[in-house]
């Protein structure tokens, strides 16, 4: 069997006429909902050739996919900022108070997008899409030789636009905070200032004791792929992942992406060694994904029906991983399936050095290596390193000292070279200043919330060493995945906490954490 | 690491303003090519969204799924008849005899398109495409209860529609030939007459000489799947098929489909207790495959850079599984591989039987299932029955009584149930009437332009016992992939071959296949 392409044209898309009818009936609000629908569908469509780009792509065919990505991407870029569009918003906005709670947040949002989407003239935004796809090859190319003044250059002139960017946008306090806000809504440098100031300050003060605490290991031992695959997909399973509405795939970065409610895809990746490296970014990913599988179905493609921030999105996946994934009582979980899976293996360790080896304390010259203790020291001299940058109070060239001084500092480490200092991270040639700060707002939210959750549900945790979470994830699906972008971060955390975000959570988790060595 | 879709949406799409600017200083030919191309684009993401619909979606995904098939389909539609482009392309036309071959090709061909897809009303297009859902669905339950009363009320409407269609596009003799021309243009059932009528009287004579023939059997064996996946990648490699712009997936109805040159895509399916559904499928898929990886792609989107018909692309899939697969050279090649994929087989039989047992005959009730000689007669059993149908000589009612006669005609073979016999293909509730011949159109096309190539190149078969396949890939590479629609099926039969389509070839073939017994 064939499918040709070039029959039928004159068959396709029939149904768009009909619509086309409807619209005219519709109210203002309905022609909102309508079109944000179309333009997420196009998003789908686009969400799905990159999800396909990552796992499934023939070597020699980057180049086409890249040009039916950049087409759909126009037709979206096309519909969002047409004039008809942008005038059914801004007449809705100017009259959102007379609109019922839903219709109003959608308004809201949507307004919100759109005032950030027309401040970026064009030809900016061209230049900067220009100057992404230049930077990332110079990044790829001063990484592989391990030198940074290759890459300086075009990152100064990456600076420069960001800080282009920041005035275009607006800002009251520091350029920094119209960065951030594209990826957590609402959230400033002063607010970052008071949450990691005293989180990194602990956090450092803890390394030096837990350097000498908790080391345990693990007998070496091989574990089959496939074993591993199964043992991936029966614990999203039991974490309420639905495999009806998703699928587990293998990448060589773990990703979540999401097409619609009903198809919420994750992947993993593997290592022969190491389980953890396939069930640890499994759970992680799951995480993400429980969050997107829970979001109301029926507001797709409307703020209602999209994650809150960033933060909020890694909230969900840090708190499934470090938080269930890492407590005593997934230890004891995770045991026997270990023995069920790998038979053949002596796995002549207990369910207690499963969980010390979990929570095993090491500082690392590499993120994405990091435990769960000295990650957020990553993460914060990576904030105020891009903070000073935009704010014009470092220069570019100054980048390798300051990171080799800040390592030191934060966790004892010296910088061999560029590739395990400054050059690791992709971000900053994609242009994503302000990114960073969401991991580690994740793990503070996750925190906050997991604390919060343990107080509301008698014996949260005691479930879990049966398999059991669905208390856990019936409280995050009531009180946050439904809510869709009803609230900003803040307000949520505010709403369900009693209080803004505040690091004590976080940094008494991780306290107990290197008590545990 | 998530993707969220809600972010960026400024960022998108810069590109396409680029373009705009360029289109103005185009001449109308590249125009043309140019909105062909983008056409080709949406048509590629809609090929994805399809084939991961047949290898990866999930259960509940479909509904969805179809929303956005919609979408994308509505705007292939809306582009290829707006009035804009349909303006360009008849202007083109009608200056047609000034423009270089190439162009002239892309404008006839293309214009040719679109003069059929004019002619067919939007209202009669939705009727069209709700009729098909509803006959699809009918169509299953009616084969699930063995049961045409079910499906008759529902394909007398279709075939209704069908002539209506077939009034709409015109005709000289048939109307069939209106339906027919969509698939294979220029051929009509006169000349298919004079190709098949000849044919199935000599395929009746000779199975009744094959019964008692080849009945090759193999001991029963267990062919471990992954090492069935590694032999079917060995053998497409060796036949000619790139990884590198290819792969090859799992899905219950193999199929070939094509993104663009640099990604062209099967799928297999598996049974452990025999080898040959998988290769068999593959080397059958990969025939369409080497077709869609050898258009040229500079000529993507465009009828240069497209295939010529599904009887033409059926003879390269033909002719790789039967006349190279069921050869006794390919055999031989094949031998070892067994050996050497499924070692713990004992594998008791020899090349020669192995040779036999590839080109047994038997007749079979279905399809699908049946052998190369007696296959043929399936397909000129449905296009007699689809052809006066269209015609009006025959009622939807009259159906099961003629398909039973025809098989006890031809086959010799009493048909138990309706579930197989006329409930068996999907293709009428598609509305796909004039599909069929083009299966043993590919046949007949396969066997005479076979006949030529053994001719043209010395030895032709002799380097398929070593795996040598190149000197066939490159005859039909140059003769055939690289032309793109230049000819019409005749046309290149007669360019190739020195004659039009001739049924003769075809015979001999398969009377050489019967004496093998």
């Amino acid at each position: 069997m064939v499918w040709l392409q070039c029959c039928n044209i004159a068959r396709l898309g029939a149904g768009s006429r009909l619509i086309l009818l409807l619209f005219k009936t519709m109210t203002d609000s309905q022609r909102l909902r309508d079109e944000l629908q179309t333009i997420a569908k196009y998003g789908s469509a686009l969400a799905l050739l990159s999800w396909d780009e990552e796992v499934n792509l023939p070597p020699k065919a980057h180049a086409f996919r890249g040009e039916v990505n950049a087409l759909l991407s126009a037709e979206v870029h096309r519909r969002f900022t047409s004039a008809e569009f942008i005038k059914l918003v801004e007449k809705l906005s100017s009259e959102s108070k007379s609109l019922n709670a839903n219709d109003r947040v959608n308004v809201e949002e949507t307004w919100r997008d759109l005032v950030r989407a027309q401040k970026l003239p064009v030809k900016f935004i061209e230049n900067l899409t220009r100057l992404t796809s230049e930077a990332f090859g110079v990044w790829a190319e001063a990484r592989k030789q391990k030198n940074f003044k290759i890459y300086e250059p075009v990152l100064r002139r990456m600076v420069d636009m960001k800080r282009q960017e920041a005035e275009l946008i607006g800002f009251k306090v520091s350029p920094y905070d119209a960065l951030l806000d594209e990826f957590e809504p609402g959230m400033t440098s002063a607010q970052l200032d008071k949450l990691f100031v005293p989180l990194a300050k602990n956090l450092s003060a803890l390394i030096g004791q837990a350097k000498d605490r908790n080391q345990q290991t693990l007998p070496e031992a091989f574990y089959e792929l496939g074993a591993q695959t199964k043992l991936c997909h029966e614990v999203s399973e039991a974490l309420g992942y639905d495999f009806n509405t998703g699928r587990i795939d293998a990448s060589p970065h773990p990703f979540t992406t999401s097409f619609h409610q009903t198809d919420v895809r994750i992947t993993t990746r593997y290592d022969e060694n190491d389980f953890w490296v396939s069930l640890g970014s499994t759970i992680h990913e799951i995480g993400h994904a429980l969050y997107e599988q829970g979001l109301p179905a029926k507001h797709f493609g409307t703020p209602l029906g999209q994650a809150i921030s960033l933060g909020v999105h890694e909230s969900q996946s840090r708190m499934w991983e470090n938080f269930v994934g890492r407590s005593q009582e997934f230890s004891e979980y995770l045991y026997p399936l270990l023995k069920k899976y790998f038979p053949d293996q002596k796995l002549s360790f207990t369910s207690q050095e499963l969980h010390l080896w979990l929570n095993r304390v090491r500082p690392n010259l590499i993120r994405v290596e990091s435990d769960e203790v000295t990650y957020n020291l990553h993460i914060i001299l990576r904030y105020e390193i891009e903070k000073q940058l935009v704010e014009g109070k470092l220069k570019v060239s100054e980048l390798p000292a300051v990171w080799s001084q800040k390592m030191k500092d934060y966790l004892g480490l010296d910088v061999p070279d560029d590739a395990q200092g400054v050059l690791q991270d992709v971000h900053w040639s994609h242009g994503a200043f302000g990114y960073f700060p969401t991991y580690s707002l994740g793990n503070l939210y996750a925190a906050q919330l997991y604390s919060t959750a343990t107080q509301k549900i008698p014996d949260l945790a005691k479930g879990f060493s049966d398999g059991d979470f669905a208390k856990l994830l019936g409280w995050l699906r009531q009180n946050i995945h439904t809510q869709g972008r009803r609230y900003r971060p803040a307000e949520l955390l505010e709403k369900l906490t009693g209080e803004p975000p505040n690091p004590v959570y976080l940094q008494e988790h991780l306290e107990r954490v290197i008590k545990l060595g």
